[in-house]
C-alpha cells in the first residue's frame, strides 16, 4: 500500500463514449493489459460486442445498447424517412439487441425505456431527425440517471466509512460494470474523494478473476491503495485485524435482502460475520427484484466449468476433471449489515425497509419531469 | 459424479521408487498432464530435485532425501572405503541435503534419523557395504513407517465417515505428499476402501492449485467420485446440503490443538461452523510442535505474489498490481471438531488429548525394535 489517493476523475472508467454519433465501448476484454476502443456503432457490432462481453456489467450493458438503438437512429434518419419507417426500423433494431443475452434484464429494460422516450409522443416529432435527436438525448439521459444514482448511493454508503479505514470488496462493482461510478467501487470512491483514506482488498473473484482484472485496474486509475489477495485469504486478513467493512455488489436482491451476488459473496459474509466485521451490499433500488421474496427463489446459473479447469491457454486440472461452476451465491438477510441504495442505507427488517424504499421510488418516477432519481 | 469407487491399490500414487539402487521421483512439476520420473540417484539430482519441487508434501520430501543418501552409501561403498572415509562422505550428502531448503523440519529430521541409524552402532559395521546395507534398510523402513502410520490415522478417521458421504477438502494431502496411503485424503481412501461410497469435493487451492492438479489427480486414480469447486464455492455447496464433513491436513499444530495449514483452511473452518458441518484435521503425531502453545506463536510464510498475479503463461491481473500472499493459516482449536492421527482422534480440551497423545507416542518410540509406530 504505497500510493496515495489523488483527485477521482469525473466517474470513473466509462465503459463507453459517445462521440460524433459514434459509439465507442471500451474493450473490456482486453483490460487490463491493454485500454483499446471498440467501434460499436454499427448494429451488428454492437450486438457482438455484447454478446461477446466487449462491455460487461448489467448496468452497462444496458446502457451501451440504448447507444446502439440511438446510433442507429442517426444512421436510418439521414434519409429523411417517414416516422412509421424510423419507428420500425428502431423496433427491429430493439429486438435484435435483446436477442444477443435473452435472459439480460437490464438490456431489454433500457432499450424498451429507450424506445418508448422516442416514440411516447410520437405526434411531437416532425420528422426522423427529430426522432433521431428524441434517442441520443434519452440515452444520454440514461446515462446521467446511472451516475447521479451510483453517486447517491456512494455518498450514503460514504458515511459508513471511517477515516483510513481498510475495506473488502469481492468481484468488479466499479464504474466499468455499473456504467459510470460505481457501486461498491463508488462507495469507497466517494471516501478517498471525501479524504478518508480508504485502503482496499481486492479477492481476486475465481473463477473469472473480475477483482485481479478490473477492479485492481480501476482503483489503479484512481490511485486508490489496494491490496489483491485470493478469495481464501479474507479470513486470515480479518483474523489480523486489517479488515474494518466489507462492502460488495448485488445481482438480485429479494424483497426480504437475501442477496445475490458473484459466487463468493456468501462465504465472505459468512466469514466477516465471524470476525464481527459490517458486510454491506451496495446496489441501486432497481437491484430488487419485487417478483421475489426471500433468496429461495432465485435460481443459480451454472457456468460452463471450463472457467474453473482453464486459465487462458493454462489447464488448471486434469484434462476431462470434474467440476461444478455455480456463478453465483445467495447471501442471506441476517448476514448483511445494510443495503446501500440511492434512497438510504436500508436496515433489518428488510422487508419494511425495501418495501418504504420502493414506494418513495415509484412515487418519484411519477413526479413530472423526473428521470427517476431522487430529489436531492 | 458418475464414477463408482473400485479397489484403492496398494499405498496409493507413490511419490518415489527405488529399484536396483536407482532413486526415481514421480516428477510433480509435470502432473497431471504427464506421468514422467525424475532420476534422482545422483546426490546434485536430488538437490536439485528438492528444492525445484520435483517432490513436494513435508514427508514426501523427507523419506526422498533420506533415499537419496541411502543410494549416496551404496556409491561410496563401491570402492570399499574404511568406515570413516564413508561416515565422512555421507555426513556431507546430508548437509548439503539439508541446505536444499534449509526451513523444511521434515528433511531435516529424516536425513539426521537415517545418518544415526547407520552410525548407531558402528562397532557392528564390518565395512561400507554393511553400512551402505543398513542405509538402504533404514530408508525404506522410514517409507514403511509413513505409509503403516498414515494407513493407522486413516483407519480412525474412517469411523467418522457414514455411507454416502459427501467430504470437502482443502489442499493436497494424498499419497504424493505425505509419502505413501494420504492423510486427509487416506481417511478417504480407507472409507472408499471399506465401502462407504464417499463423495468428494475438491477446493482447488489457490494461488498454486494443488486441489485441482493433485488432490483430483490422486481421487481419478483411485477411481473416487470427486467434483472440482473454486475455494469460494463451499459456503454454497454446504448451504446446498452437500457436504457432510470436512477434512483436511497440516502443517503444524500447536499444543493446543491450533493449526496451521495451507491458506484458506481457515476460511473453511469458519465456513463449515456456520453450516454446522464438523471440521476435521488429520494428521500424524509427527506434525505436532511440542514447543508451540498456540497458533499465534507460529510464524506465517509470505511467498511470492506472482503466485496470484500469474498462472502459468497467463497473467491473472495488470502488471505491477500489489498483492498479498500468506502461505498459511491458523485454524482456532475451537472450529475443530477432531483432529485424526495414529493415536486415535483427539478431541477437545486438545492441551489435554495432544499431551496424553504424545506421551503414548514417547513411550512407544523407545519400545525396543518399535520405528515409532503404534503397536497394532
Amino acid at each position: 500500500m504505497i500510493q496515495s489517493p489523488e483527485k477521482i476523475q469525473n466517474a470513473g472508467v466509462m465503459p463507453l463514449r459517445f462521440e460524433d454519433g459514434r459509439v465507442l465501448l471500451l474493450d473490456q476484454r482486453l483490460l487490463p493489459e491493454s485500454l483499446e476502443y471498440f467501434d460499436a456503432t454499427e448494429l451488428s457490432d454492437m450486438c457482438f460486442a455484447i454478446k461477446e462481453m466487449v462491455v460487461r456489467g448489467a448496468p452497462s450493458i444496458g446502457v451501451a445498447a440504448a447507444f446502439g438503438l440511438a446510433a442507429q437512429a442517426v444512421r436510418l434518419a439521414k434519409s429523411d424517412p417517414p416516422i412509421d419507417s424510423i419507428k420500425a426500423g428502431l423496433n427491429d433494431a430493439r429486438l435484435r439487441l435483446q436477442a444477443t443475452r435473452p435472459t439480460a434484464v437490464n438490456l431489454r429494460w433500457a432499450t424498451d425505456k429507450l424506445f418508448q422516450a422516442v416514440f411516447a409522443d410520437q405526434a411531437a416529432l416532425a420528422n426522423a431527425g427529430d426522432a433521431a435527436e428524441m434517442a441520443v438525448w434519452a440515452a444520454q439521459t440514461m446515462l446521467k440517471d446511472h451516475i447521479a444514482i451510483n453517486k447517491r448511493l456512494s455518498d450514503f454508503g460514504a458515511e459508513l466509512i471511517e477515516a483510513n479505514d481498510a475495506i473488502l470488496t469481492h468481484c468488479n462493482a466499479g464504474p466499468l460494470a455499473a456504467c459510470g461510478w460505481g457501486t461498491a467501487l463508488g462507495v469507497i470512491r466517494s471516501a478517498a474523494m471525501r479524504g478518508l483514506n480508504p485502503q482496499v482488498y481486492v479477492d481476486e473473484t475465481r473463477p473469472r478473476n473480475q477483482g485481479s482484472k478490473l477492479t485492481v485496474w480501476e482503483l489503479h486509475q484512481d490511485r486508490i491503495p489496494y491490496t489483491l489477495i485470493c478469495d481464501s485469504m479474507s479470513g486470515h486478513v480479518m483474523a489480523s485485524g486489517k479488515v474494518q467493512v466489507v462492502i460488495t455488489g448485488a445481482d438480485r436482491i429479494a424483497m426480504n435482502g437475501d442477496t445475490a451476488n458473484k459466487i463468493g459473496t456468501y462465504n465472505l459474509a459468512v466469514v466477516a460475520q465471524f470476525h464481527t466485521v459490517p458486510f454491506y451490499i451496495a446496489a441501486p433500488l432497481s437491484t430488487v427484484d419485487a417478483k421475489i421474496k426471500s433468496g429461495a427463489e432465485i435460481p443459480i446459473e451454472e457456468r460452463d466449468t471450463q472457467e474453473i479447469t482453464n486459465f487462458g491457454k493454462e489447464k488448471m486440472t486434469m484434462t476431462g476433471a470434474h467440476a461444478y461452476n455455480p456463478a453465483f451465491d445467495v447471501t442471506p438477510n441476517k448476514l448483511i449489515a445494510g443495503i446501500i441504495t440511492e434512497y438510504g442505507v436500508l436496515r433489518a427488517p428488510y422487508e419494511v425497509s425495501i418495501g418504504a424504499a420502493l414506494e418513495k421510488a415509484r412515487l418519484a418516477d411519477f413526479a413530472p419531469g423526473s428521470a427517476g432519481v431522487p430529489p436531492a
